[in-house]
């Protein structure tokens, strides 16, 4: 085994908190999209960010590669160990430190889950907004700049983080912020940190801003004759500044997808899951405004979940999606992409990409997180046709250079990974310089994630 | 001259836009807070990236220092040249370069003052909210991640930059980001070089968020018998999550500065300047609810500005009451300084500093954008009496030490520069070594702005 003496060492000094066991590193090496194949050597659960930081001038030592793993939720082979070396397993440190109720933030340990979280603070009247469609680690979150339905009105991670506990890649303890709600002392290394996907260190605790639910809040769906028209509203909608909590675009697919899994019977076509909150009065004025327009552009009227348990329903169903339509095609492969383009090019970039879609053979099925200009597609292929994969990754790949063509970017929210590593060349060209440059001088040795966002070539440990 | 060979050959690539005249010099060496007596050995006024990247190249082969300038406003000696070297004047290059209306987003180039910014915008319904009290330049306000007193409804820069163009510190250009509201591709560099106090690069263009210009717009005054009580109500209206769109507190000295400055007649008491923006519905609903809790926490009914013209004049002496200040004591010298804090500790923190305000000899005065916890102090002290002096340093350093311990930060919008190169370092201890680290790695030569924000040791060209 290539580490061999440095995992002797580690397992003499933190004993059953290390594993070796097959299962374990193949279940810390396959992410939700199923990258696989590139288990780690071995697998840490860390209890504390002590640990982290002794484990991590351990690796040093012996230069062996740290993957920092979470819930193993995201989708881009962020928790593969093409290189092997440490899986460190965060999910144990589910500690929430410190609850402030009159600054609306909260200190929590990296492997709280964003459903934890919110789960502690129900009865205090606050929430976490950012809501990836899956039961993530807040520490991978702000990894990967996740996002959710709620970006267009509270923002991502990028917004939503105050400060971060780091163990940087030479095993230092910092502290990148300050609760204060803004800043002008330094670089700003809490920006730096998020959206690093483990490039650059390990994130071990969080703080983060917190909101207060809104006194009212109505969901519901409203159903197009066609993408166009749907697209044209979220459009109209956002360009007049309607703060609406969340308007969620789904395709017919989609819609068939949700149907059959969640036992739901929604007319299949294009649909609009809405969301507004506010107080009494702020609603609706916002159903009306919404409303009025929606139908000018050929929507219908907004069919509202009528109780609390059925607008959770509705959410719910949204966001096991990518579950839904993975049982669209049982043994098929699933690849999910995403984009994000500014907001005038939404419907010409969705358009065109649904008629790349239309002349394949494949099933692809769109949704997204419209109101920030963000769509996901959701592809099934045969992993034994060559023809088919051949077809997904070409399919891909236009969808990629088209939304880099009208001024957007090649993921919103899914992040680099190993998978979209040429993309980022694509979109920041001579940028990637610098951030070659920033990872060599935080990650002198090359340990940190190898793999994943950058090229190999010039990296140390390469 | 120490870098005569560089000069030479700047002035033979550059002609006119090169000055070396001890006028201009001076001009750009001075700041808006007097940070005097180091100014630049060359002025060059650049009309282009191009300019800016050719000057960056000859400036790196002579390892001359390069100052960026905009409009010479900052306040913590950005701007000065201590170690000599090229002032780069960008404020010429004033272009606004494309504006998106139906994204709802503006690319100018970095000498665009946000003043033009907004005149080029009024007949257009959009507007661009961050807005120091001075007139600055966009390129300017990146680089420092300035704010102002629309922070506490909008953000600062931080929140409202998209994208830069940078010329890196060896002179090649790079595009930060995209016009995508949000993406999770790569490294944020975005946010690197937005604070990063022309350490890193040269910003030349900017890719700005735009809002609408609400439907309504209400201010007024809230008068205090109390700093407490004004404190209080601020904290109850931010717990409560109530959109208010600026919320700026003067103390009795402040209301005093403005008054004589402005010719204007408030009561000299703790006041609360107001704005409320939103639909008409929306606005009547905070005033409403607003008005209560200040009522209830010993305020006065707000006092509302009665038309456009009124309300402009009013936050007009907001934006001017540095200047005011200034004016109460002719031929002294004024430090303004400012330091963030949680929310909840707000009150405590400016009634700690006002006691050692009031036990000291000095003019000292208190205001703030304080909706984000953020608030400044305006000393005079007469600069040939040493004891003035050391009140006055001591006095800041005491306040800053409050802030940190508070769980703040020592300056919430100023920046670092010169003056507060300890105070980063109390505030973020090993962290600084990561900030060290970036620099060293982007600018490797040391030549971009040396000696501001990190300390000089360790660092190339100390």
């Amino acid at each position: 085994m290539p580490f061999s003496t440095a995992i002797a060492a580690l397992k003499s000094r933190f004993g059953a908190k290390l594993s070796t066991a097959v299962a374990d590193r193949q279940a810390h090496g396959r992410d939700e999209a199923g990258h696989d194949g590139m288990p780690p050597d071995a697998v840490l659960r860390v209890g504390s960010t002590d640990e982290v930081a002794e484990a991590v001038r351990m690796c040093a030592a012996y230069k062996m590669p740290i993957i920092p793993f979470g819930a193993g939720t995201s989708l881009e082979g962020h928790i593969c160990a093409p290189k092997g070396g440490l899986s460190i397993d965060l999910s144990g440190m589910n500690r929430i430190i410190e609850l402030n109720e009159g600054d609306q933030d909260v200190r929590v340990e990296a492997g709280v889950t964003r459903q934890a979280l919110n789960a502690y603070l129900r009865d205090k009247g606050l929430f976490f907004p950012v809501d990836p469609g899956s039961e993530c680690t807040l520490g991978g979150m702000a990894a990967t700049r996740a996002s959710g339905t709620n970006a267009v009105r509270y923002g991502t991670m990028r917004e939503q983080v105050l400060s971060l506990k780091v163990v940087t890649a030479l095993g230092d303890v910092i502290e990148t912020g300050t609760r204060a709600r803004k800043s002008a002392a330094g670089l700003d290394l809490t920006h730096l940190f998020i959206g690093s996907e483990g490039t650059l260190g390990i994130i071990t605790e969080l703080s983060l801003k917190l909101h207060g639910i809104p006194e009212k809040l109505a969901a519901g769906v409203c159903r197009f004759p066609s993408l166009r028209a749907a697209t044209d509203t979220v459009m109209a909608t956002i360009q007049m500044g309607l703060p609406v909590s969340r308007i969620e675009l789904l395709d017919e697919l989609s819609v068939r997808a949700v149907n059959t899994y969640a036992k739901m019977n929604h007319p299949e076509t294009p649909t609009l899951f809405l969301e507004f909150g506010g107080t009494s009065a702020t609603v609706d004025e916002q159903i009306a405004i919404f409303t009025d327009l929606a139908l000018s552009l050929g929507g219908s009227d907004i069919e509202f979940a009528d109780t609390q348990e059925e607008m959770n329903r509705m959410w719910h169903a949204r966001h096991q999606l990518y579950y839904a339509t993975r049982a669209m095609g049982p043994g098929k492969k699933i690849v999910t992409t995403d984009v994000c383009v500014p907001m005038s090019r939404l419907g010409d970039c969705m358009l065109e990409t649904r008629a790349d879609f239309e002349a394949s053979p494949l099933f692809a099925s769109m949704l997204g997180h419209v109101g920030d200009g963000n769509f996901h597609t959701i592809m099934l292929a045969d992993p034994t046709s060559r023809v088919e994969m051949s077809v997904l990754e070409r399919l891909n790949e236009r969808m990629v250079r088209r939304a880099i063509a009208m001024g957007g970017t090649c993921t919103g929210e899914h992040g680099i990974g190993i998978g979209k590593r040429d993309f980022l060349q694509w979109e920041k060209g001579p940028a990637t310089t610098l951030m070659r440059q920033v990872k060599m001088a935080l990650d002198p040795l090359g340990i940190m994630n190898p793999g994943k966002m950058l090229p190999d070539e010039d990296l140390p440990g390469a």
